[in-house]
C-alpha cells in the first residue's frame, strides 16, 4: 500500500503523505519552497486556528454557516489550539509572502478534520468563509504577537525587573565608585545603580505596552484588498469580539483595512520596541559582565554563580555565561528587527507580501527575549555576591570627590586640588586640607562617600 | 595684532579666536575633534541654551545664584535662542560622547557674554550651576527631539495628512484594479487607496506622540552620576517646570536618572518610531512611483506633476524626482536609526557615551522626515492627475472578478471560471454566462466592479 | 531503571540522558541555556569534528597522543562527520559567547565514542589536546562557512547564473522598451537585462571568493589567548595543512592569532558579501515580480510558471511565490548581518564573546541563498514565458526614442518633439518628420528600436 | 539691478541668482529639494568634473567634439578641479535618485564657464556628449569613492597600523594578564595584544583593495540604459583609460553596463567593507577605553594623553575622548551603511534610483574612518603611558596560570588546583606545591608569565 494518497485543488492533482491532514496546496507549498528547513512558529498556526475558530462562530451567527459545520470547524481548531496537531503544519517560513499557504494549511487541516459523520467541509468555501489570507495572515501575525508579548514576554520582564529590585533593596547600602566615560567619577549605592535597570525595564515594558494599542487593531474584515468583498457587513466587528473573549485582550478592527493589509507598521512598531528591549537587556549584560570581571585583573565588583566550566583549556576558568547568552540574544533581536524594517519598507499596492517573514521574526524575537529575561533574573541577577572588599578600597582615595567642594571653593580650585592628589597620589582629603581653609572634620563630612551618594548641595 | 587671544582652562592655557564668544575648553574640543567638519545641530545647541535659562532661573529662586548674574545669564541664553550666536558653537559631532564639549561651549559663550558691568560669570560654577554634562546633554537630546517633533514634524505630518485626505475625497469614486502580489485583484476604489496611506500616517503620528511620554521625562537633577550631587533637592522639579513653561511640553524629571544617564532608550524609542515612519514615507513614494510609471509601458494610474527635465541625454522624459527623493531620505532614517541602535546597546555603568551622535541622528531624521513631508504632500500627492482612460481598461475583464461569485457557486467553480476566462482571453462574464446558471442581468449586477468596492457578500 | 546515568566534571555531578554520548558540561550547558530552543547548525558541528580529526593526527604525528587513542578520536570524528551521531549535539546557538560548550559537546562525545576497548579517551586532555575552545570556536567558524560557501553557495550561484545566461541567449533579440526611473526609457533587449542580472550574480561571486582568502586563515594553534600555549609550535601549520586536505581549501595560520581570537572580522566580511549577494537577489526577484505583474492591470511582460493557487478567496490567482520567497529570504540574510555587525563591534581584549551567533547566522545565511538561487533558477528563471505581444506594444510609440536624433538636431530640439508628440498623443516619427528636415525613410532608420538597443551615435 | 537673472531650459524659464555659474535646470533642483540643507560632497562633484573632462578629450579624439569647445571644458573642468567653484554646487544629497540634477549642475557650470570668446558650449549637446546621468553618476560614484579610499584612507590607515606597530615594539616585553570573557585568562605580552590591532587594521586595508578591484568597473560607456546608446562604441575604453591616467587607478568598463546602472553592487560591497573596518575600529576604541578606565576602580593598565578637561562638575577628571569620538564614527558609518543596503536592494529595471544616498554615504564614511584612524593613531595609540604597577599586580597571582600544567598532570587535577587557589586567596604554585609533585623551581619554570607567553606545551 502507498505512502501517499491522491488530493486535488483548482491546480489538479499531487501526492499527499498518507496520514497527513493537510491537502493538495499545503504540499504544492511544502514542494515549492525547500528554503529554511524551518516551519512557522506554533504560535501563529494557533493564532490562525484562533480566526477560524472565531469565523465560524461568527458565520454561524450570521447565518451563513450551518450548525454542523460551524461546530465541527470549532471542534477541529480547537484541538489545534490544544497542540494535538502541531506536526501538520510543515510549510517553510520562506513561502509566498502573503502567508497563503500557512492559510491554507490550517484551512485544510480543520476542514478534513471536520469532514465526519456525512458533513462535508470546504476549506475554502467553509473554513475560510468571509476571509482572506490577505486579512487573516496579517491578523494572525497580530494576534499571535499581542499574545505572546502579554502571556510570556510581559511577565517574563515583570519576573526580571522584581529580581532586580529585590537586590536594589538588599544592596541599598553598599556605596560604590561612579563610573562615567569608564573613568572613576562620583560614588553611587548599588541600589540606586540597580534602580536604573529595574527603570529600564519597566519602562521598556511600557514601551511593548503602548505598542500593543496598535497591536490590538485588526485586519480582519478586510479579506482580499480591504474592501471587505465576500464577507459580511458585520464580520470584522464580530470577529475582533470573539478574538477578544478567546484571548482576553482588547482587539478592534483597524480604522482602514487598506493600511491592515499593505502595510505592517504595528509590527514594524513592535519590532522596533524588542529592538528597544534588546538594548536594555544588552546595558544589563554588560554591566553585569564588567562587574564580574577579573576576579584579579578586572573590576571585580560582583560574582556570578558558577553555571559550568568556563574553558576547554583553562582549568578552574568561570565565565559570565549568562550575560554572554543574553548579549547574543540582544543582537539576534537587533538583527531580526532590521529584517522585519526592510520588510515593513516593501509593501506595493494593497499587500505587503513579506508577512511570513514578519510573523516568525517578531515571534522569534519575543521567544529569545522572554527566555533571556528569567535567565537572567533568575542565574545571574538573583544569585550574584558582592565583593566589598573590591569596592571600599578605591573609594575614600577616588580624587573626584573633591566635586563635592564646588559649590565651597569653587570648580577650578577644586580641579587642581583633585589633579595634584592624582598626581602626588596622596588622598584626596589630605590635599584638601593643605590648600583650602576647610578643617578635617569639615572635610570629612563632605567628601563622605556615603553621603554624596544622597545628593544635593554640599554646604 | 594677532587674531588670537589667550584663554586657559583647568589644565592650562591655548589661544582662542579673538572675537569668539567661546573660550578654552570648545577650543580643546576644536582642536581635538576634526572628524566630520559637521557642528552639532543649532536645536541642540539652543535646547542646551534653554537649560542654561531654566538654570539661573530656578538657581536664583533657590537662592543660589544672584539677580545680577541670573539676569545676564537668561539674557546671553535668550541671544541663543534668538539665533543670533548661532556660528558660536563650532564642536564636530564627533567628540566626547558625553557631550561635554557642546555644554562647556554653551557655559562659555554664556559666561562670556553674560559677564559684563561688573558682573563676572563663571562657566562652570555659574552657568553649569547644579548641572552636569551628564544630565544636561541627555536633557538637551530630550527637549530638543520633543520640540522638534512637535512642532517641525507634527505639522508637517498633519499637512501631508490632510492632502492624502482631501484627494481621497475627490477620487473617492474613481475604481481601478486592486493589486496584491503586485497581481491583478478585486477592484477598490482610488478613495479608498489613498485612505490606506492616510491611515498609515496617522497612526504614525500617534506613534511619535507614544514617544513623546516617555521622551518628556527629563535626565536633569541627575549631575553626574545620577545621584543629584551639587543640585539642590528641588532642583529637578523646578527645572522641568520651567522648560515646560518655555516650551509647552510637559516634561517631568525621569523616576531613574540613573537609567536616564546610562541609557538612551528613549531616544532608541523614538527613532525607531521616526524609522516606522520612513517606512509609511518608503510605500507611498513607492506606490506613487509605480502609479506613475510609464507613460506607455508603466501601469500609467496618475501623472505627476512635472518638476524638472528628467535626463541629460533623454529629451522630454518626466521622473517622479519626489518620491525619489522621499525614498532616499527614508532609507538615510532607516540607516540613522541603526546608528542610534548601536549607540543605544553600547551604554557602559553610570553613562552612555555616544550622545552626540544619537543627539545629531534624532534631530537629522526629524528634519528629512519633516521637509519630506510638506513635498510629498505639496508636489506630489496634491498635485498628480488621474489617468482615467488607463484605469478603466483592466477594469471589467479582470478574471479575478469571479471571486464575488464564490458566496453563490463555490470556490471551485469559480477558480474554474477564472481559468477558462484568462486562457481564452475573453470576458470573465462570457464564460460565467456559460458555466454558471446565472443570468446575464444577474452576473452583471454580481461582476460590477464600482459594486465590488463597497465590499461584503454578493447574494 | 533510570533514564539517566550520573557523570561528573571539574565542577561535580549531575545527571545525564542515559543513551547519550554527551557527558556533563554539555548537559549543564543544555540546562543554563534554555533559550531558542535551536540547536547549533550541523555544519558547524562537522567543522569541530573536523578539527577534532585533524588535531588526533597532528598531535599522533607530533609524538603527543598515542597510537590508540589518535585512531580512536579519528573514528569517532568519522562518525560525526557521516552524519550518525547529529542528535547528540543539543546545545542551543545561545550559550555561552565562546561556543566553549558546543567545543566541550563535541569533545564529550568523540571521548565517550573513542573510550573502548580499554583505551581511555578524555574529552580535554586528548580530544582537545593543543586545543582552546577559543581558537576552534573561530577555527570552525571560517572552515564551516568557507565549505558551505564553496560546496553549496557558489554551485547553486553558478547554476542560477547558467540558467540566467541560457534565458539571456534565448531571448536576445527581444526588443524592450527599458525603464529608468521606473518611467519609458530608450529600448533594450530582454537578453541585455539578464545579461545584467548575469553579471550581477557573477560578480557576487567574485565578492564571496574575495572573502574566502580571509576566510581560509584561521585561529587554530593560538589556543587560549592567542599565545598558542599548550600547543606545539608546528600545531598550527600542521592543523591547516590537515584541514586543507580534508576538505580541499586552502586554510593557512591567520597572521596573528591574538586578531582571529579577539575579532570575527572576516565572518563580518563574508556576512557582508552574503548581504550584497541578498541585495542583488532582492533585485532580481523584484524585477521578476514586475515583469509578471498583471495580467491586465500590470507591466505583463512575462509569465511565471504557475505553482499553486495563488489565493484562498480570489479563484483562479496566481502569484509570483518563488520571487516572493527569494525577497523574504533575502531581507533575513540583511537582518542577520546586522546581527553578525552587532557581533563584530563587541568584542574585547582577547575574545569575541558572541562566536555561536555568527556562527549560526553566517550559515543560516548561506543556506538561504543556495537554496533561494536553486529555486530562483529552476521554478522561475527558467520557466518563464515571454509575453511578446505586451512588449511590442509601447515599443514604437515610446517618444523617449527621439534621444537618438539627439546629434543630429541637438537636446533642446529633440526635447521639443518628444513634449510634442506626448501631448498630442501621436507617435514620435510623425512630429519627428514634422519638426525636422529628416525624412521618414531617415526617420525610420533612426528610430528603429532593435537598432538603438545596438548603442552608438546614431548618425 | 535684479539679483537674479532668467535662464531658461526644456521646461520653460526660472530665475536664477545673477552671479551663478549654474543655470535652469541647477536652480530647478534648488528649489525642488529643499530636504536637508546638505549638498553633495565636493569630492563627488570633482569626480564628475573628472568625466566632463574625459569626456572631452575623448569626445575630440573621435572626432565627435570640435577643438575650441573641448579646450575649453577642460580648462573649465580644471578649475572645478582646483576648488575654484565649490559654491556653484548647492544641490541637496535628497534629489531625483539618479543624481540627474547634479550632473546637469556641473554641465551647466562647465558651459557657462566654457562658453566665452564666441565659443558656445552647450550643456546637454557638448558637456554630457556621449553621456548620460544614468552612467555619469555611478561612474562618478565609483571614481570619488576609490579615490577618496586611496588617497585619503589608506594612507590614514597605514599610518595607524604603523603607530600601532610602532607601541607594539615598544611594549614587546611588557607581559599583562590576558582576558577572555572579560576574565582573567592566560598572560600575554601588550606588545602582542597591539599586534592583534595591527592585524585587524591591515587586513582591513586588505578588504578595501579587494572591494577596489570592483570599484574600479566603470559604467561609463552605458549612457541612458546600458545599451550605450549616443555613445561611441570606443567611448567608454577611452574614458575608463583618460580616467585612470587623471587618478594614477586602473580603471576599466564593466563586464555589464547594465548591471552598473541597474545596481550598486560595488557600492554596497565597499560600504560592507568600511562598516568591517567601523569594527575594527570599534574593538581597538573599546579596548583603548577599557585599559585607560579607573585611575583607581577600573583596569588602569594604561593611561591615555590628558586633551581636555573631562567634566563640567567634576574637576580633575579626564576622559578617553578620542576613543569616544571614534566608536560613535563607527556607529555612524555601520548606521550609513544600512541605508546603503536598503538602497542597494531597492534597484529596479535599468535604474537603480538612491545613487545621491549612496554617493554621500560612501564618501562621508570614508571621511569619518579617514579623521578617526589618524586621530586614533596620533592621539591615543602613540601617546599613551603604561601603569607597569597595575600589570604587575595580577600576573603572578592568576590561578589559570595552572593551565600551563596541563600537559603535566592533566585538566582536572588543575582545575582542583585552580579552584582551590581562587577560594583559598592563595598563590597558584603554593597550592601546586602541596597538591602535586612538581618542586617549587619546576613549578617556577612552569608558571612564569613571561615565559607563558611565548606559547608551546611546558614540559
Amino acid at each position: 500500500m502507498s505512502d501517499h494518497r491522491i488530493e486535488r485543488d483548482s491546480m489538479g492533482e499531487l501526492e499527499v503523505p498518507r496520514e497527513a491532514l493537510y491537502g493538495a496546496q499545503t504540499q504544492r507549498a511544502v514542494n515549492n519552497f525547500p528554503v529554511s528547513g524551518q516551519p512557522m512558529p506554533t504560535a501563529f498556526i494557533h493564532a490562525i486556528a484562533r480566526i477560524k475558530l472565531a469565523a465560524a462562530r461568527v458565520n454561524h451567527e450570521l447565518g451563513l454557516l450551518d450548525d454542523a459545520r460551524s461546530r465541527e470547524i470549532v471542534a477541529a481548531a480547537e484541538a489545534i489550539l490544544a497542540g494535538h496537531l502541531d506536526d501538520q503544519f510543515p510549510v517553510d517560513v520562506f513561502q509566498t509572502g502573503s502567508g497563503t499557504s500557512s492559510n491554507m494549511n490550517v484551512n485544510e487541516v480543520i476542514a478534513r478534520r471536520a469532514s465526519r459523520d456525512g458533513v462535508e467541509v470546504g476549506a475554502n468555501d467553509h473554513v475560510n468563509m468571509g476571509q482572506s489570507s490577505n486579512d487573516v495572515i496579517p491578523t494572525a501575525i497580530h494576534v499571535s504577537a499581542a499574545l505572546a508579548v502579554t502571556s510570556q514576554l510581559r511577565p517574563a520582564l515583570e519576573h526580571l525587573r522584581e529580581s532586580i529590585d529585590a537586590r536594589a533593596l538588599e544592596l541599598e547600602d553598599v556605596v560604590k565608585t561612579g563610573r562615567t566615560h569608564l573613568m572613576d567619577a562620583m560614588p553611587l549605592r548599588m541600589g540606586q545603580e540597580l534602580g536604573g535597570w529595574s527603570s529600564q525595564v519597566g519602562q521598556a515594558i511600557e514601551r511593548l505596552d503602548s505598542a500593543l494599542v496598535r497591536l490590538c487593531r485588526l485586519a480582519q474584515g478586510g479579506t482580499a484588498v480591504g474592501t471587505g468583498i465576500n464577507a459580511h457587513p458585520e464580520f470584522a466587528e464580530r470577529m475582533a469580539r470573539d478574538l477578544s473573549e478567546q484571548t482576553g485582550l482588547s482587539f478592534s478592527p483597524n480604522d482602514s483595512f487598506f493600511a491592515s493589509l499593505a502595510s505592517q507598521d504595528a509590527a514594524v512598531e513592535l519590532s522596533g520596541q524588542l529592538r528597544g528591549l534588546a538594548c536594555v537587556v544588552m546595558k544589563i549584560a554588560n554591566d553585569l559582565r564588567w562587574m564580574n570581571s577579573g576576579p584579579l585583573a578586572g573590576l571585580g565588583e560582583i560574582e556570578l554563580e558558577a553555571l559550568q566550566p568556563g574553558s576547554s583549556i583553562m582549568p578552574g576558568k568561570v565565565n559570565p555565561v549568562i550575560p554572554e547568552s543574553a548579549a547574543q540574544a540582544a543582537a539576534q533581536v537587533i538583527g531580526l528587527d532590521t529584517a522585519v524594517t526592510v520588510a515593513g519598507q516593501s509593501g506595493n499596492f494593497q499587500l505587503n507580501v513579506m508577512l511570513p517573514l514578519v510573523a516568525n521574526n517578531l515571534l522569534t524575537s519575543i521567544t529569545l527575549m522572554t527566555n533571556t529575561s528569567r535567565l537572567l533574573a533568575d542565574r545571574a541577577i538573583a544569585t550574584f555576591k558582592v565583593r566589598h572588599d573590591h569596592l571600599e578600597g578605591p573609594l575614600a582615595r577616588n580624587p573626584i570627590l573633591v566635586t563635592a567642594l564646588n559649590a565651597v571653593i569653587g570648580y577650578d580650585a577644586a580641579a587642581a586640588i583633585a589633579k595634584h592628589a592624582y598626581q602626588a597620589g596622596r588622598p584626596i582629603i589630605e590635599v584638601a586640607e593643605e590648600q583650602t581653609e576647610l578643617s578635617r572634620a569639615e572635610l570629612e563630612r563632605l567628601l563622605d562617600p556615603a553621603t554624596l551618594t544622597r545628593g544635593g548641595v554640599p554646604e
